[in-house]
This record gives structure tokens, C-alpha cells and sequence, in this order.
């Protein structure tokens, strides 16, 4: 024990933050402890309902804890019957940031990683061929990470949308090869869109 | 809203976190949903518990959910008659990690700064006379940080404490001046301690 059971477990708890190490940590404590009860209450409560409350759209996979998030419940977004297909919910918003993209979203978690078990099933493909199946949808855009790992997905995934009637197009200038999606501005993403590339 | 409601609230709430900018905000938000929700709940329950139980020793200021700290709880710690004043408790624990100093603490949870209103009442002076006009304390070492509110508040509490039977002495060598006690390392800290001076 450094100070006492409960300020010590509180900054245990915060090390567990990605990028918290045990000085920032022990900082958050005292801070939130000197000037911020409030702030921290309010913290807590909102772990306590996005950990047991946020799943995961049934539609689209991203975060919600509804049924089906805003965008995929929206008659506009469906309309203009394209799926953009991205790794991280983190790139649905930096996408949404840029404005110039109508349709919707399809999450799929991760990347095609077989050595870390992540196969087809764990990124819902079965979820979006379906979709991909029926009359609503006439385009499909793969707008995964430009790595080795995303080219490969954005590929498997291609050739499961051939046997369907979509086009199919991969995001292609701008985003700077072996970066990470959600980083680039809305400026280059709107490039990227405008000069895709059928595969 | 940019996520669901939820989710957009964890993340205002992460960005409460002091060095926490609303990028890793994002991130946090997403890595605790991903793959740490047993660790978001545990932080939300160590927040809830520390927010609401942890208060303050009532001999020595610094946090605790006790009516005593550990240390001023500790018998031993008595024994020799010396207060170490500090500023915050994390200089406590700065101090304690070096394992040189078997005295108790005095915490002021600040330094004297009249233009935000803190004074001599908000650094629980009254309460620490109280204890240099008891027989059990013979010396007085003030470990406030060397900057110049750290030094006024020295000479503040020195004023107080020669009129009662203490001595009194000011750490000296190793803490570099305009540098924060926390970040000293623990020999240099040692140094301090053998070379303080008599004030
Ligand atoms: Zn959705
Ligand atoms: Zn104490």
C-alpha cells in the first residue's frame, strides 16, 4: 500500500487506460481528488452504463446501444444504396467528419488476421453478404487501411461481392500507404472517395 | 452526437482527465469498448468508492478514507518527533519511496497564493500549530517545493513554529531550484534531507 486501499485501487484502475502509465496516472487521482469529485462521478457513471449498456448495430456492426445505430436507421443514408466498409468505428466518424458520403456503413472490428484468429466470422462477413444479397444495395466501397492486412480484407472481401450484383470500388488517392485511416483529413478522404478505383 | 448517446458521453467524460485530449478520448472510449470492459467497470467502481469515501487524514491533511492515515496511524512513526511539511501528497509518497525519513507528515495541499485566495486557513496551519504546541514534536522540517511560493510558505510556517520549542530546518541540497519535489529522484532527495539547515 502507497496511500490508502482506495486511492491506491483508483490509480491501479486508471493504469489500466491505453497510454496511462503509473505517473499520469497517480496525477488523475490526486487531480479528480482535489478539484474534480464531480468530473469523477460522472466518469464512473459513464463507464458503468457504455461498458454494460453499448453493443454492437446489428446492421452496420459499429457501437450503439440500440438495436441499430443513427446512420443505419436513417431512410436518407440507405437510399443512396451504397456500404462503405472500414475497420474501426473510429473511421466511421473520421469519414462522417468529411460530409461527402451518403450512404452507410458496414464495421467489420478488425482485419483478416489469421495467426490472431481473426477469420471471416469475426468480422461479420456473413453479415454483409447478406446484405450485399438484397436489392437495396448497388455499390460497395472498400474503404479498409491501406496496410498489408486491409488490402488483403478489402480483396477477400471483393471477391465475396462479385457473385453479388454491386459494383465495387477500393478508396484509392490520398491515403498515405501504411497509414491509418482515421488520421487522415477530411480534405484527403473526400480525394480518396472521388477517385475510386473498380476492382 | 457523433457515436450514440453512450458512447459520446464516455467520451466528454474521458476528456475530464487531465493531459486527456479528445483523440485519446476516442481512444480510450474505443479500447475499454473493445476489449477492457471488466477494467472500465472496475475504474468506474474505484472511482465511484474514492470519489465518495476518500477524504482527508486528520492529523496530516493528505487522502485518506480513514480517520487517520497510515503513517500518522503508525505508533513508530511518532516515536521521533519530527513533522516533514510538504505541499501535496504526492510528494509524501516521493519522499516515502527514498525509505530515509521515519518522522510524520504535515500535508498543506497547496502553498500560500493570496490572489486565489489561499491562505493560512486553507493550508490547515491552525491545525498544524496545534501539534508543534504539543510535547511530542521537537522538530519541524519543511519540505515545501524550492520555488518562491514553496519558500515564502517555509518562512510563513517558520515564523509560526518559533514560538513554540522546535527546531526547525528547511530541506536543502539536491532539489534543483524551480523544480517540483515529486520528480526528485530518491538519493537526491536523501541528500536533501542530511544537509537541511537550521532556519
Ligand atoms: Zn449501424
Ligand atoms: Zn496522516
Amino acid at each position: 500500500m502507497k496511500f490508502s486501499p482506495l486511492v491506491d485501487e483508483l490509480i491501479h484502475a486508471l493504469k489500466g487506460l491505453p497510454g496511462v502509465g503509473p505517473k499520469s496516472a497517480q496525477r488523475m487521482a490526486f487531480q479528480l481528488l482535489e478539484r474534480e469529485r464531480k468530473g469523477g462521478l460522472a466518469l464512473a457513471d459513464a463507464l458503468q452504463q457504455a461498458m454494460s449498456d453499448v453493443g454492437h448495430c446489428h446492421t452496420c456492426r459499429t457501437f450503439t446501444e440500440e438495436h441499430q445505430c443513427a446512420i443505419c436507421a436513417s431512410p436518407k443514408r440507405n437510399l443512396a444504396g451504397q456500404i462503405c466498409v472500414v475497420e474501426t468505428p473510429a473511421d466511421v466518424l473520421a469519414i462522417e467528419s468529411g460530409g461527402h458520403f451518403n450512404g452507410r456503413y458496414f464495421v467489420l472490428l478488425g482485419h483478416l488476421s489469421p495467426l490472431d484468429g481473426v477469420g471471416p466470422d469475426e468480422l461479420g462477413l456473413t453479415l454483409l453478404e447478406q446484405q450485399l444479397a438484397s436489392d437495396d444495395i448497388n455499390e460497395l466501397i472498400l474503404a479498409t487501411n491501406p496496410t498489408v492486412e486491409g488490402d488483403a480484407t478489402a480483396n477477400y472481401i471483393a471477391d465475396i461481392a462479385r457473385q453479388h450484383e454491386v459494383k465495387i470500388s477500393r478508396i484509392a488517392h490520398g491515403v498515405p500507404v501504411g497509414g491509418e485511416l482515421e488520421y487522415v483529413d477530411s480534405t484527403t478522404l473526400a480525394l480518396s472517395f472521388n477517385g475510386r478505383l473498380p476492382l
